[in-house]
């Protein structure tokens, strides 16, 4: 992923209980702090985060995480985590993150978080909202792909 | 993924600690869930499974996770956990990982996991040992795509 | 405490992603530990396990915790959970447990922590229900100290 | 406990995944939060925090801990962990903490952990060093009362 084409961009530092019998950070921590920036790129962008939708089972869920390991990160790391939504689909859209030691500069770890949208009726999926995509395009402009809304009839 | 490739599975119950504000099992559990799988494999197989070099820094690393959420996971479900190596490449070894709750037989999720392994003193890529190359061969007999061991020089 | 006194038992088996730095269980996991055993205790003595309300804000709350920790836990390490209620105040009640090394019946550790019933309407102290006092009884029989329900007014 | 008796604070802001089936911070992940500012402490008197050290088998333990819990914690919440070596005796010694609400100054929640310092050859308890006593003293001065190191002979 290309550092330049993200905006949002949070810090956080490694703390110890995050650690694992290798003095690393575990794996699975990697997904806490990718999430920490998309709840945040939620709230910054307008989006109302509401605690009882985003990944839920009731309107938006995380259906796929791809994450490369690139370097491992240790306790007390000065980490950034750069956050966008790269495209949006009828029914879904991508997440994109960057995990970068902010004193080497060197990559941590990458991202991708594929969400769809739910009817909370059904359950089923349902178009991506135009509010959302507004705010997306109005946060990402050009930098977000956003194919053209479907009215599934 | 196919569930009639895989030999080894294990059982264990969601405790009500790894259930999120949702309540459901947070998407980061999954590594865990799929992590206890691994290294239960690993045992079983008879590979040495050094507490300080799986996933380390040290011999071998996770380079790539790949989740596929399907279904969500609730407080007590009983869930089976199924692990291959499916691939050895030359310098790395692909684990797969199905997620199965017990009482629908319904996927939970899917995992594939990407694992690099180094030469403990230059950090730098090295072929996967003959040892574990047979091991896996042993346990998985033509199940596991293995490409020929290459001597790098 | 002394292991006559508990009734209820429960098993389980250290993960690998509960270990930390040091190679042993951290010790905030030992509360999760604890608390696996409370709501197991809860579900078979007949009380409804509402996931949202105990420790909830709403009705019943977690006050105080104290854990001693006897012996280190390790990867593998199968442990056993004793759970008891000790004691019902008017508005309060004790769970203590006890987590033991299965197979050389060492103490780990031992807990007890203090839950107040509140009434969810003005989240103030309320009476503990004669209907739970009678769970415990049923189940503890002399074992829990009981004290009188009183009528607040 | 009493906040003007507390020199040393950290700031840390809570994260969502912190966030338990309730919609607030689990009470595991205060023991979390109180570590958080132990090792900050340490490092802050100048006591070398040997990631292999603190809490190991090997020189520190810790042998108990209480936390009381005063009010929930919530997602976003900027907290206040005000920590402290509060008595040291010949052996042990006791880290007191406070949580607090940054934004209403509420207390959180409080903790005392009762540390033992061993002797790495043979696991049992040693006085603590006069090293360590004099940092604490420096750090804390007549805050902390220091019991006279005694000869084990």
């Amino acid at each position: 992923m290309d550092k330049t084409n993200f905006k949002h961009k949070i810090q956080l530092s490694v703390r110890n209980y995050e650690i694992d019998w290798q003095g690393i950070v575990h794996n699975a921590i990697y997904l806490h702090y990718f999430e920490v920036g998309r709840v945040q790129y939620l709230t910054d962008i307008g989006a109302t985060v509401d605690i009882n939708s985003i990944n839920s089972s009731s309107k938006v869920v995380l259906v796929r995480n791809e994450i490369d390991y690139r370097m491992p990160a240790r306790f007390r790391d000065v980490l950034n985590i750069y956050s966008r939504i790269s495209a949006i689909r009828n029914t879904s859209f991508d997440f994109e993150s960057i995990l970068e030691n902010n004193a080497t500069q060197e990559i941590v770890g990458e991202n991708k978080a594929v969400h769809v949208w739910l009817d909370p009726r059904t359950s089923r999926p349902t178009p991506v909202p135009q509010e959302f995509r507004n705010l997306v395009r109005r946060y990402e402009g050009e930098r977000c792909r956003i194919e053209p809304y479907t009215i599934v009839v």
